[in-house]
């Protein structure tokens, strides 16, 4: 309930702050017998890392994982999975002016308002690295999926005004490109678009688009805990994500039943298919088959160096201009994470789904 | 975990289908002491009652709704309320043609790979009638919440291309159009669009926006339970719903940060407030005090008069047309049930705020 | 979190009072496909019923159960199913006197504390009438294990001073007395000491046993969700229970270990058993494939005629006599209770398992 | 649900195997502005850490505590509090044999059940090393209770067949005595008892009993998270539990209403108390404002010397005897831990009783 807890069957519980010893995740549920090693999660942890391109934070942290529970003789035992990283570059800079006022956009008047105080360190709990939690975790379930031939992909769709055009969509593009877009054009308009934010101290937002291929269909539980509600929450509980979309999403509002609506049809195969798919592959809230296609909107990174106004802690209405190891945009370095989200949540309703016919019970224990 | 459930501290239980014996809910955390009665709920369900407008089904269900436990001599107990509606409208029509088949863009298929077969009439429990649970409990979180000073409010912002305007924002006139609109010259606009839908067989889709208003700031819990975490799925639980974005949502991602960022200052009277709102009153994932605003997007109806292919449970491709009691848009009476989602999640996290901190729970225990 | 629900993947929430309009139960995340009608279940609810026996309160309620939900042409459908049964017998007499004062060894005061007033008309919430609900969940539960070869059998096993001898058990014989002991002398012994209870306008307590047959070993969770500490819970969260033991139980804080060790032996069929059973099923918090027993102790009822000293709720020192329909004795009609809060235990670790291995999670889905 | 996670407002995760690299826990939804160091949980694990008597284990472990998160400036912050203790004396012996059968008593056969595998070196998981992560987190609850005025105080009661006197009872000796008895002529002679234990090569069993002294009336949820059913299963998920009482337990269910019934009355100060507490504190699952007294049974130490039959993982009937550091006594050194699993209980409930009134929430939120 205290928020840090994500997820019922297969349970993920993360800690730690920007500029504390370390980061970490406790992953309970896993089931037994997957071969797991460090370098299986450290190279999802790679891909968040700072530093990766010159719109990330040259802030040089190796991020190196280290597995304390769970693992036993390379297999997984069943029981919990302790992930850590340490943290190694928090610099012993002045925090004194920071913790005096509240920077726009950040969650320091929150904090306040909260708990009464707040760590003021690095942004503390709500730094982004509280998201290394999320992709060590993440890296496991997106293992445990393709072991059942379930791929997540997700991809910088847009940036500020530059978006992707599905005509140049070539996903081997991605990692080739400082921004994760998988289309060359788009990722040279959008680094030209970053590189004037920055000149002029300023940030900016983006979308990410994911897409989750080889469900089966049937998985997600009917009324409150549907698909794409608990894909909603997952993704919406990163920070600075401001929207959800599934589908045609918003765009279905303007649209009619005679176009929102996907034919069904009997593929060569035999199976049931569906001819479009502006459902995004939830029917009901629950999987029909066909990919997920899900959006999410990024704002703009609130630190900038441009001049703010702002209250100090003392209520004073100040000045300020926001200095440090920023990236002047979010996007690049979280398609990694929605990613995780998506596996974490998709894996748990995967896992709830085998008690929900009788037939399959029986036959299970029957084993 | 299989769904039925929402919420922690405050925690609902719907139950039924569209065609069987009743609808209901069971709330448990109610607070002890809460004056209620059946008409303080009947108000609240007389808001998504069919037939209330010639854009509603004409279907006539009373929807009275009954108190069974929970209140003793006019106040909550403190245990579970258990509250009611019967169905009495049921057509005792021929549903072995649509049990053959699977309606595109409904739940049929989806329920039948999850359970093996499925309550084909009148949608069972996929259809719109699941959402009087919903409402009735949602009535009774948002009587608490006026006790705290804390109001929730829906209306209707856009149906198809049509959107209000806030020049002509006027809440008093919401309940004086069939659409659910702020604003009577866009409620005339869409009223016309509907008609035209109708008259091509069609539905239509559409925006319902939410204003909080009176939330204490440092509600939410940082991490995975933010509170826009909760309200996105929340709101992404009904039936319906694409998409979810809270302050400036999707457009945040085509914005600066210069833009974006709200600057705080200090208000008149001393505290602490913010010059704008592009965050929708949440940051960090933690109320900040100011009013939170979001968004849902609803697809059209999907069940449209107009032929349409589809495939029948013998996987044969065929043509269907699917007639009777179909509103064609749902959104003016999914304004309450987006309302009744945020009143019940919103109280939970504030409920669950009261032990955030140390001096707090000395306090309230040294009462 | 407020108490009224219970189970992960198979959850049952509870509702109603002792003189409200009725009391009920849903059952959410009960596998599709399971043939069930009412009488599945009136079977078990006559088990409890009143006015079954000399020692059971001549109050006459009939317990007729109503599926109101879930259930489609005879069988389960995954959604959640609700089930009621009607109050028919509250007396409508003069309930201020009981309404005034705090009764010995009933919830009167703690309900007061908590809640700030009470519903004083036969013990609300905290009425054994709340157990109703219990057997309703209970016996769908029962019924879904038997398909998969496991049966759960309760009896009494004492009844004060008077305990039962393994010598002449025999399980037939338990429906055939008035306690529900599964030995006929035994039996005759208990019906006189209740007698002489009842002559001295006393009450008396006594012991259910309950065992587990056909578990599979490998369930239970390890740490905190150990089979053993979830029965615990299950069978404590009935009124009036005092203690839980398993196996051994208490005895085993008196012996040694090579006493207490149960040795693993090869059977004849060549699978793993052990050569006695002191451990009652569990190692390590896991089912080891032998027989779970338990034991549960009942405090004698709290409601005797003879007079007793308390304090009405204006704090004055007061006597009074309690009159009214008690059993002399709790335990004959709650064995059923018990049967039902352990069938439900079990079902959801049973489901919990399904997921602990990567080999059977993947041999699923390959179905 | 995976067992590894404890309490909803205030929850707490473990991690770690005997011979990993480490054990740890998460306590999340600890209330910010806490003083806490390191010291404060280290006084704590200093009192379950091997090597204190001669009764326990020579394995001399440092067991050092370390905080790697949620606490700032010496005070929680409301965020996780990561805790980790290192595994430092993991002989490096030969495990190949251990490996290779299943001790009798252990988890070595439900564990390689459910998860097809085990980690064979020291216990793994199901180690008693596991109770680290109990304590470290109870105390902080432990601390939290202190400042509310309430203090959890758990003694061994019965060493095999020597129970201490409440005539010679005292506090005082507890920590005087190598078995946590507050009675010396108990504890001598459960020394002398051990001493006879050991010489036979055997081990031996025990009673621990707790007593929660200042809990204000009210706290407990109904039905089915009673106090003591939550109590119940906190303790009897310590490995080697198998009984659980409440105040006079499993005597209740031999004695007579007019006995067992605490009659209340009014205290001099004005006010209501009992004058006996057969209830153990606790009317209707929920405190009465007495102390609340329970009591847990252990099983003997399973590891024994002496020679015993069992199989080896090919189903050969084999016999062994099991050498290595083993306490002959599992209770002195599981008293605190169930000292720190009541003080989780019993502050979860309490944070979650802070929402069974609207006077009270609305007294809350007009501060």
């Amino acid at each position: 309930m205290a928020g840090s807890t994500f997820g019922t069957l297969l349970s993920v519980t993360t800690w730690g702050e920007s500029h504390g010893r370390g980061i970490g995740v406790v992953i309970d549920g896993c089931p037994a017998g997957l071969p797991l090693e460090e370098n299986d999660i450290q190279i999802y942890l790679n891909r968040r890392k700072p530093g990766q391109s010159r719109f990330t934070t040259p802030r040089k942290e190796d991020d190196l994982v280290e597995i304390w529970s769970g693992v036993f003789e390379g297999k997984t035992t069943g029981t919990p999975i302790s992930l850590m990283v340490r943290n190694t570059s928090q610099r012993s800079k002045d925090y004194s002016e920071i913790a005096s006022y509240y920077r726009p956009g950040h969650a320091d008047y929150t904090y306040d308002c909260k708990y009464g105080f707040r760590d003021y360190t690095g942004g503390g709990r709500s730094s982004g690295r509280e998201t290394i939690g999320r992709v060590a975790a993440g890296a496991v379930a997106a293992r445990i999926l393709e072991t059942l031939g379930i791929t997540v992909t997700a991809y910088t769709r847009a940036i500020g005004p530059v978006e992707i055009s599905y005509d140049r969509f070539d996903l081997s593009l991605m990692e080739q490109n400082a921004v994760n877009m998988p289309d060359a054009e788009a990722a040279r308009q959008a680094e030209a678009h970053l590189d004037s934010c920055r000149a002029e101290q300023d940030s900016c937002g983006g979308i990410i688009e994911c897409v989750i291929h080889g469900m089966p269909a049937g998985v997600g539980e009917p009324c409150f805990d549907k698909l794409n509600a608990c894909l909603a929450k997952a993704v919406c509980s990163i920070g600075a994500v401001k929207g959800f979309e599934i589908g045609d999403g918003f765009a279905a509002a303007k649209s009619r039943g005679s176009e929102n609506n996907d034919a069904f049809c009997t593929a060569e195969n035999g199976t049931i298919a569906k001819k479009s798919n502006h459902a995004g592959g939830v029917l009901g809230g629950i999987s029909d088959g066909s990919d997920i296609i899900f959006r999410a909107a990024f704002k703009p990174t609130p630190s900038i160096s441009a001049e703010q106004q702002t209250v100090n802690r003392d209520g004073e209405n100040i000045t300020v201009s926001i200095h440090g190891r920023h990236d002047p945009i979010i996007v690049p370095r979280a398609v990694v994470v929605v990613e995780c989200m998506a596996a974490l949540t998709v894996l748990d309703l995967l896992m709830a789904d085998m008690t929900s016919r009788m037939d399959r019970i029986q036959a299970f224990f029957r084993r």
